[in-house]
This record gives C-alpha cells, sequence and structure tokens, in this order.
C-alpha cells in the first residue's frame, strides 16, 4: 500500500512538513496549497526538496467552488483552473483535488454539471494534469460519493475521476460497498480520515475533529476493503483536519499518522480475509485465486496481553512509597541484585521502586518526586510484540541487563511511561522475581486473603496533545480496546477519562486527560499551564483489586495507613442514593470507604494519600461490576485538590 | 433584581466558590449537589459560611430521575427527596430543582406525571421545601417549558413550581412570549446562561458551552423582559456548564459572572423600554403606569467611542520600535515633560512609546521586550464612562499626573491592557498632546498626504482562558459590538479572531485566541504552553489607515523599513483568484504589499517586522471593504512563524 498524507495535517512550514513525512518513512504527500502559498519555497524547490527526501508529490489540492455556476462563471473558472495546473506542472504533480461546490453553486442541474467538468477535464488534458472530483459531504449539490462518480462516468474522460474520501462518505453514513463496483481507473485519489462520532454540524466535525484512522469510530477497515477489491492501487493518504494536530510537534504527529497507516493496512487486511469474495482470494493468503492489486502488509500478531506483570514507581526519596505499600499489607523483597530497585508484591501484584539517584533526575528536580515509570504486561511472546511495536514506529526503551538477567523488550508509550513485555505463565508468577532472590516467584503467602491480589487498573494522566495518539498506540501496539470515554468533575475542571482493555479484563488502563489548567497551573497558584516539570495535581495511581476490601481496610488502617478522607456528606448522599443497610454503610465511613452500585454489581474502594504524583487505590468487584467507581471520582479529585492547597477544612 | 448563581460555574472547592461570589457581590448561590458531596463542610458550616459571606442559599440542585416512572419506583424517589428535603433544612434553603427526566423515564403520561409531581410536592410541603420543576432541553418527554408548567398548574399544589432556564428555553428555539401569561407566584425559580449558536446535540452544547448572558447568542434581554413582565421577583440566577470556566481562577470568573448579570439587567430594563405593554409602564420611568414588581438597576449610559485616541507601547528598548514608527512616516514629538514617554504621531494617528525602565520590568526580563500595554478610546465623557465600567466591575488604573496635566479614567481590560477613556474632539486633537510640547495638537503635517492618518484597528492576543470575559467586558464597558469570529490557520494551529467594533466603524478591536502552544511553545521548541513571561508567537500589532498605501509604502522603502517578506508563491495565487493588472501586481510584489477584494471594496495593506511582540500594519480601504484582509492572515503568520524560527528560506 502506498502512502500518502496532506501537509495540512500537520504543524509548522511546508519545509517542516515535509521533512517530518519523509522521517516519519510516508511515501508521498498531498500538497495543501495554502501551505504552498505562504511557503518562501518556489515549486522547483518544493519539487527538488521532495525528490531529495523521497517523496512523492501525489496529489494537488484543494482547488474549490467550480462546479454548478452559471456559465458566464465558467472562464474565470478554467482560467483559475489553469494557472493551478501550470504551477503543477512546476511542481511536478500530476492530480489535481476538486471539491464539489459550495459557496458559488447555485444551478443544480447534472447536464451542466457534466459539461463543466468536461471543460475542466480538456484543459487538464492539455496540461496533462488528472482532476479528482470529490463529494464534499456539505456540498451543496454534490454530497455523495456515488453521485460524483456517477458525473465523472458521464464525462467519461481520462483527464477525470473521483477522489474517495472516507469522512466525506462515513460522516453521512453512505453505504460502502457500492465502491466495490467502480472502475478503478476512474478512482483517481484515495483520501482517509477517522473521527469521533459526534452530533454537530458536518462541517465543523470535519474542519476540527477529524483523527487519524484508529483513534475515531469508523469503519475504515470495511471502506479501505471496498476499496482495494474495487483494484484501485494509488495511495492511500490520509486528509487530516485537527485543532490539536495543528498545534503539536510535527515529527511526532506524522509519526503517530503513519502508525495509523500501518494498522489500518493490517486492518483493512484482516477484513478482506474474514470477508472473501468469489473472484479474490483472501490476502496474500489465497490459493487458487486471485491476489488484489494492492499488496497489504502485515504485522506480527499477538493475542492482547494477560494481565499486567507489574508497574514501575520512580523517586528519589522512596520512603513516602515504601510507607504506603507496607501499610496497604505489601511484602518488601528487597533490592534487585544489580540494579538499585526494590521489589513489593502482595499476592500477585508486584510493584518495583527505582531508586532513582541519577544526576539527571536531581538536576530535573521535580522528576525525582515519585511518579510511576513503567508498566510490565503479560504477553504470549515478547519478542513478536516487541516486533510489532517496532513495525508500529513505538520508540524503543533499552533495559540494561546484566548476564542471566531477564531482558525486557520495551519501548516508550505517547506519555513517556515506558512498556515493558514480559513472558507470561499462566499461574501469573514472573520468572525475574528471581533476581531479587530465591522463592520469590510464588504469589506472597504473607497475609491470609491476599494471595488473589492482582493489579486491577493503572490510571495514567495524558497530556492534552497526545491524547488521540495514545489511544491508537495502546490499540494498535498493545491489542487494547478503547471504551466509550467518560467525563468526570473536578475543581479544576472536567477530567476525560479513557479506559483501554482486553475483552477478559485482565488488562485494564485508564487515561486520563486532565484540564489544562491541572497541570500544574491551579497547586501552584497561577492559572497558566505549566510548562514541564512538576506537574502537581497531574496525579496517576495504580489500583489492586483484593478479595475482601473491608478486611484489607481494617488490616491498612491498623497499621496505620494515610487514607484519603472522605467527606461525611458522602455518605449522606450515598444512603439517599442507595438506602444502605446502616451498619454496611457505618463501616464504609469508619474505614473511608466508597461505594457503587449498577445493574451487573458493586465495587468498592479507597484511596492512599498521594505521594509525588503517585497514589493507590485498592478495589474489590463483587459480581460483574466492571467499571471503575465514575460517581466516586468528582470526590476523589475534589479531596486531592484540598489536600494539595493544604487548606483548613473547617477554617 | 437579586443576583444569584450556581456553584457549578466555578472552579474550586465549594468554601473558595462561595468566597469568590461574596467577593464578586452575588446576592445569593444555588448549591451544586456535587459541591457539597464532595466538600469537607457540614451543611451547617455552609450554611453559617453563607450567612458570614452575606449570601444566600437560593436553590438546591439537581433533583434528577424522577417523574414519569413506573410507580413501584415512586417509593424509593421519594425516599431519596426526603433525605434531600432533611438536608436541605440543615442548610437552610427552601428550594429545591427537579428536572425533567431522562434516563428513568418510561411513562407518557402527564397523569402519572402530574401524580408523581403532587406526591413529591406534599412531601417538600411536610418539609417546608418548595420544589421547582424544570424542563430539560433533552428531557425524555418533558422538554418544553410550558409543558412543565401545565404540569404544574395541574397538580395546583404551593409546593410546587416551575424553574425557568433560558438555556433550555434558547437552545430548543422556543418562544419566550407565553412566559408573560404565567402566575408568577408559580414561578419558583429564573436561571439563565447564553450559548454560541452551535449546531450540535443540545445536551454536549449545554454541558460543555454555555456562556455568561452577553457573551453568546441568545436573546437574553428578551426573555429576561418577559420574565419581568410576568411578575416574577426572585432570584435571577446564573447556571453556566463551560469547560474553560471550570478551569480558570474562581474570583476572575465570578467577577466575569457578575458583570454579565449587571449587564443583562440593563440590556433587559433597555428591551422593557422599548416594548411598553399596556398594563405596565416602561421600567422605572414609567409616569401613570405600573411599575415592574422586580426593580431593574440602570447603568451610567454611554455611547460607542468615537475612535481610538491613541496606542500605547511599552518597552525597556525602544530603539527597534523608533527605527519602525520613524520608517513608516511617524514624526517624533520628543519627550512629555514629566514622563519617560514618547509621543509619534502621523495623520490623526497617535503612538505613545512608554520607557519601561521600572526594576520590576528588568526583573521580569520578557515583560521587558516591546508590547502593546495601552489604547486611548476617544468618549464623549470620560468620567460618565469611568463610572460604567466601574459599576461593571472593571478592575480602575490610575494615571499618575502632575498638577494642571490631563488626568485620564482608565481600566485594565482581561488580557491586561490598560484602556484609558479620553475626551474626544470633533477635530480629532487631543488635548494632552500638549504636554509634549506646543503645537501638537493638530495633525502632523509633515508628509503630503498622511494628515489623514488613523487607527484602523487593533490586535490583541487574548490568553484562552479569558476569551468569553473580554468579549463581553469590551460590549459593556466599551459598546463595542463582536461580530461572527474567524478562524484563521497558522503553522501553530488555528487562530481564532474576533471583531468588536462600533456602528460606524470608529473603533475596530480585533481579539485573537492563539492556538495553546503559540502561547511560548512552538517557538521555543517546545510543544508544552509556556506559564508566564516571554510570548513568542504571541504576537499584536496596531494598523494604520492611509489614503494610499502604495505612496505610503514606497516612502517607507526609500526610508529602509523592514517589510513583512511576502513569498513570491502568494502573488502567484492572487493573480490565479483575481485576475490582476499586470502592473498592479507588479507593485504589489515589489512592495510586499497584500490585497484582498470582495463584492463591497478592496483592501491593500503590509506588515512591518515584529519587535519584541508587536508589529505595525498599514492598510488602505478602497471604497465599502469591511474585513481585514482575513485570506492572507494565513500568510503572515506563515511568515513570522518562519522569521521566529530565524530558518532560512531556500535551503
Amino acid at each position: 500500500m502506498r502512502t500518502g498524507i496532506a501537509t495540512v495535517c500537520l504543524s509548522g512550514t511546508l519545509r517542516e512538513k515535509m521533512q517530518a513525512c519523509a522521517i516519519a518513512g510516508f511515501d508521498g504527500i498531498e500538497i495543501f496549497e495554502q501551505d504552498l502559498v505562504t511557503s518562501p519555497l518556489s515549486p522547483e524547490d518544493v519539487r527538488k526538496m521532495a525528490a531529495d527526501l523521497g517523496l512523492t508529490l501525489d496529489l494537488y489540492q484543494p482547488f474549490r467552488d467550480f462546479d454548478s455556476v452559471p456559465n458566464e462563471l465558467l472562464a474565470a473558472n478554467l482560467r483559475r483552473a489553469e494557472a493551478k495546473f501550470r504551477l503543477m506542472s512546476r511542481l511536478g504533480t500530476d492530480t489535481m483535488l476538486v471539491c464539489s461546490n459550495v459557496a458559488t453553486a447555485s444551478i443544480d442541474d447534472d447536464g451542466l454539471r457534466a459539461e463543466q467538468l468536461a471543460a475542466l477535464a480538456a484543459r487538464a488534458g492539455d496540461h496533462s494534469v488528472k482532476v479528482a472530483y470529490e463529494a464534499l459531504a456539505w456540498g451543496k449539490y454534490v454530497n455523495d460519493y456515488e453521485h460524483a462518480h456517477r458525473l465523472v462516468e458521464t464525462v467519461d474522460h481520462p483527464n477525470l475521476g473521483t477522489c474517495l474520501d472516507s469522512f466525506h462518505i462515513l460522516s453521512r453514513d453512505w453505504d460502502t460497498a457500492p465502491i466495490e463496483s467502480f472502475n478503478p481507473g476512474k478512482i483517481f485519489f484515495v483520501q482517509v480520515a477517522d473521527a469521533p462520532k459526534l452530533s454537530m454540524d458536518v462541517l465543523s466535525w470535519s474542519r476540527h475533529y477529524r483523527v487519524f484512522p484508529g483513534e475515531g469510530q469508523f469503519e475504515l477497515a470495511k471502506f479501505l476493503g471496498h476499496v482495494v477489491r474495487a483494484g484501485y492501487t494509488g495511495p492511500v493518504s490520509l486528509e487530516v483536519f485537527n485543532d490539536v494536530f495543528r498545534q503539536s510537534d510535527v515529527e511526532r504527529t506524522a509519526v503517530d499518522a503513519m502508525r495509523s497507516l500501518i494498522w489500518l493496512e493490517e486492518q483493512s487486511a484482516k477484513w478482506l480475509d474474514a470477508h472473501p469474495s468469489a473472484e479474490y482470494g483472501a490476502g496474500s493468503a489465497a490459493p487458487g485465486r486471485r491476489r488484489y492489486p494492492m499488496e497489504l502488509a502485515t504485522l506480527p500478531q499477538v493475542a492482547e496481553p494477560a494481565g499486567f506483570n507489574f508497574a514501575e514507581v520512580r523517586a528519589a526519596d522512596t520512603a513516602g512509597l515504601e510507607t504506603l505499600l507496607g501499610q496497604l499489607g505489601f511484602t518488601s523483597n528487597g533490592r534487585h541484585r544489580t540494579k538499585n530497585v526494590q521489589l513489593w508484591t502482595m499476592g500477585h501484584a508486584r510493584v518495583i521502586i527505582n531508586e532513582d539517584s541519577t544526576q539527571e533526575s536531581r538536576d530535573a528536580g521535580a522528576g525525582a518526586a515519585p511518579a510511576i515509570s513503567a508498566l510490565g504486561f503479560d504477553v504470549e511472546s515478547p519478542v513478536i510484540a516487541a516486533a510489532r511495536a517496532q513495525q508500529l514506529k513505538a520508540p524503543a526503551v533499552p533495559r540494561k541487563s546484566q548476564a542471566d538477567e531477564e531482558i525486557f523488550q520495551g519501548f516508550a508509550a505517547p506519555d513517556s511511561t515506558e512498556i515493558f513485555l514480559c513472558q507470561g505463565r499462566p499461574d501469573g508468577t514472573a520468572a525475574w522475581t528471581r533476581e531479587f532472590g530465591e522463592g520469590l516467584e510464588a504469589p506472597a503467602a504473607g497475609r491470609t486473603g491476599e494471595q488473589g491480589t492482582v493489579i486491577d487498573h493503572v490510571n495514567l494522566a495524558q497530556p492534552w496533545q497526545h491524547f488521540d495518539e495514545a489511544v491508537l498506540f495502546y490499540t494498535s501496539a498493545l491489542a487494547l480496546e478503547p471504551q466509550p470515554y467518560a467525563e468526570v468533575a473536578s475543581p479544576t475542571g472536567l477530567v476525560r477519562s479513557q479506559v483501554m482493555l482486553t475483552r477478559d479484563r485482565g488488562v485494564r488502563l485508564v487515561l486520563n486527560l486532565a484540564p489544562l489548567i491541572q497541570r500544574g497551573g491551579a497547586a501552584s497558584g497561577t492559572d497558566a499551564p505549566a510548562a514541564t516539570g512538576q506537574r502537581p495535581g497531574y496525579q496517576e495511581h495504580i489500583a489492586f483489586a483484593v478479595d475482601d476490601l473491608v478486611a484489607t481496610a481494617r488490616a491498612a488502617k491498623a497499621r496505620g495507613l494515610d487514607f484519603l478522607q472522605i467527606p461525611a456528606n458522602y455518605y449522606e448522599d450515598l444512603d439517599a442514593r442507595f438506602g444502605l443497610d446502616p451498619d454496611f454503610l457505618a463501616t464504609l465511613r469508619e474505614l473511608n470507604l466508597l461505594y457503587d452500585r449498577d445493574a451487573d454489581g458493586e465495587f468498592l474502594h479507597f484511596y492512599t494519600a498521594t505521594v509525588g504524583s503517585v497514589f493507590f487505590e485498592m478495589v474489590e468487584r463483587r459480581g460483574a461490576y466492571d467499571g471503575y467507581g465514575a460517581p466516586n471520582a468528582p470526590v476523589r479529585h475534589a479531596v486531592q485538590y484540598d489536600h494539595l492547597h493544604q487548606r483548613n477544612p473547617t477554617t
């Protein structure tokens, strides 16, 4: 599959965009007119630069307001088009995108449209240029891709074809199956964009909220499957208008974009495999049947991870973490034999405390405060999973190891958390724990009733400019599935909370997009977003599931745990909502436990105080409860905010 | 008019919100349940605190999922309600908001609904509580305020009334006139919120995009006028769910909120004056007719400003500014006789250079780079205008003056620009210029054809968390009118551009909401928003209108002006779009002029290079052109970005 991207997807100047596309590995780009018009590079400069970077210039776009006009405007339109055709020949680009008319359209007559498009195709022919006519979703008269295609068929000129853009098609819920019957020679270009399903006017939706494939909710594998079935072999090119991507680092966004196409290519191959046609075989493994003209590359296949292998917290001063874990019921298993890391366990839950004493960390100052630094996942084959991640352009992180120590394959997530791929074992043990001493592989036998403890979920705060990237990253590299997101009120704004999980719930990862100001501002008394460094309020946590939360909480209380203090008002509200047994309510109140209930079951949980940017949660799931106590999240945020501000609660 | 605000409008804890509301001058507040549930303050604490702060607790809200349920759920609902009634009596609040049912509604039967509401009213009566039933715009069966009112009339219980919320009514485009015929005794509460007109699902619109009155597009003066005509005398209370307000400084947002009610009160009085009824007189000036039961306060009345009196730029090193102004054709008129400020004039355009050599500024470092610091406006009566601004809670700024020097009334705009109110003169001169020397009052006679020069517009960058506040501020305090906003592409994201102007275009102010990262990030090579201090990329400018731009540009070129260099590609595109006369095009290209044309006229303009965060623009308006060359804005942004990055344009 030939990959492409429109320059409008990225931030920066045309030069920066082109360089970033080359680094990310795209085959070609679409020149968005405004990027050229505003550039000091001449068309010849751009042509040479593209050649030097190994990029083809696949499309020049957009050309607007052409069809459906009174014929007296046609001459001016053709003059305008010819100026662009001449420009294109200097650029060395042979295809121009013509959008269906929005602004100047005044005549709804397919005959006239065909005539006007024929005139344009003739001029294009004179300049050896091809015109790809696209139905905008909000086109005044032409807003359906089949309509655009019919016009192309009617004109039947070698220099006129159509452009299929997934957004314009899927935002209108048009059926994509008819694409299969299109003459592939008339499909001049294919653009792909994903989007979250929003109920708003389609123009605003398109201009601001498009995302890269895999970051939204469109059925793109199916769309592209139909395109492949039609016999199309040209570029598959991203055209994503997104307010955030336009602002974020250009090289990083280009990699995110490339990852989305690699993932889409794989998903489309899978869709084709699952939907074989009589004529064509399934993907590349098609004995006895024709192969699709477009080659779709595949990736190393991995199953979803079975569970968390460990979570790692890094700190210069580890005392606070040690105290909390000890009080929660974790057992300290001492230091690693060669590294400055400690292993703490409770049942199958393993927490590594990384004693961060590097000069770098000391210099950073804030970096030294406790923070979640790494997560280990149990996978079937770490090597295959790492190969897949690598092909998906995940940046590798090396795990320094001595001889005879286990080597972890690892890579960095978009929020900088290090992700390690570990060899899962059916009994939930981990071989590497040997490196901390003998006999640690078995679950900590320690306290009664705690053998079953596991990491239930991990909650990571996400920088706002990399949220969508993170969703695609965990979807594609780690086979987690994004759930519909929730929004939770906090004293510093709404927190968007995106759950990513495996089908059997072995892994639950919660990505929190905090309000802007919470990233440093509110806590430090200003309302400006912080640049880098310490992120008070930007709290993350690890949650452990136990069998008997009340017992765990009682034991933790006896050990002097610093619970997050839940306001009395909460319990009154809880009682009003659920009418709880008075003894049970008294227990909840006594132990600072939170409670939720739904049709599937019940949820009990408590939080610890925060050290640095980390806190811990203990949960008990009763019945088939599958949530995270979202109705209680505002209480947590408010109390944490209050603590952070160290306000006296009653004057 | 009794003013109120729901705590959900503001950031912070319940304590912080209440304090901010008291400081901003609200009469009362609505307790949003979640704010109480998450608070360590007991209901008794809240009651005492409100009393100490002089705030009434006017409403407890929301109570959801009540009506339209099968009768077997009624008992649980009533139990839940009674728990809240008991809580309210501890709080000392006597009115509870009950929203029409969304989630658990399953029976569409007005008879059943009336029965259930009657049961609720009876229980409420037992607790001396009033229930205000509100039709949510997205209520499952009840989503029309007249429907809710009919149910209230049917039940006819002294403890059941209705709540009118402007958002739920105006978002659905319901006619507001029928409110006038409501029994005022049955209107238990009135909530107001404004909103921009967005075509999206009403729930998302309501949850994220409500704004304070005057910051959106709803006809709130009319809405409130009808409410006043009905005879309502209770609180008019803000209920505004807004993603930004939830994040921004609580005290500042509370003042913004209070300003919106003061403004709305005045606007409603004006609406009533303009729509007298047979029964009632016009506002307070109603000889021989009844006064409305609700008293509406008025503000000192001001006409819109006639023009800019001056613009002030502050800098530690003023050399760059002096050079630019001199090259543009401005005349230096020396220093003020007592202050370290210079006066530069060109025709009627006056620019003050404030030589900022304070220790504060030196410490700030970045503060010393040239920046627009103040704007003077010509008004009919500076004292009346200042009184109005004061009553609208604009923070006053003193202008230090010696004896016999003119005293300016001034206040600070939301973006910290100082706004000064000057005595306008019909001939466009300014008395204070005498303080720089004799004979400066007349327009600078200097160069031919430049006497007509005026400040055409000023473009100010706005911090994202104060954009809506700025719109209301300039609307209410300075009588400018907001226009529909545009969005302009830049290398670091879309820039929202909001024009505020007077009817005769004497004042044009452009508020630019820059992308987040442009606020320091992109320019400094990181992609994190900057906290404070230097704001590269965050550029602002002053534009001057001249009669003959080509002559002005030629003269400036001869003086060696550092023009913003416009790419050759721009002129090719311009030619393709407009088919310009070759000589004219050559002139544009030679002088780095930009061009725009629409049905009303033509626009020629050029920009200078930037010093600090300031640059200048020269414009010529031909015909009735009323815009700002928006199609050219992306070129300006791209070239400025390139300069900022000091990239070599051709390698």
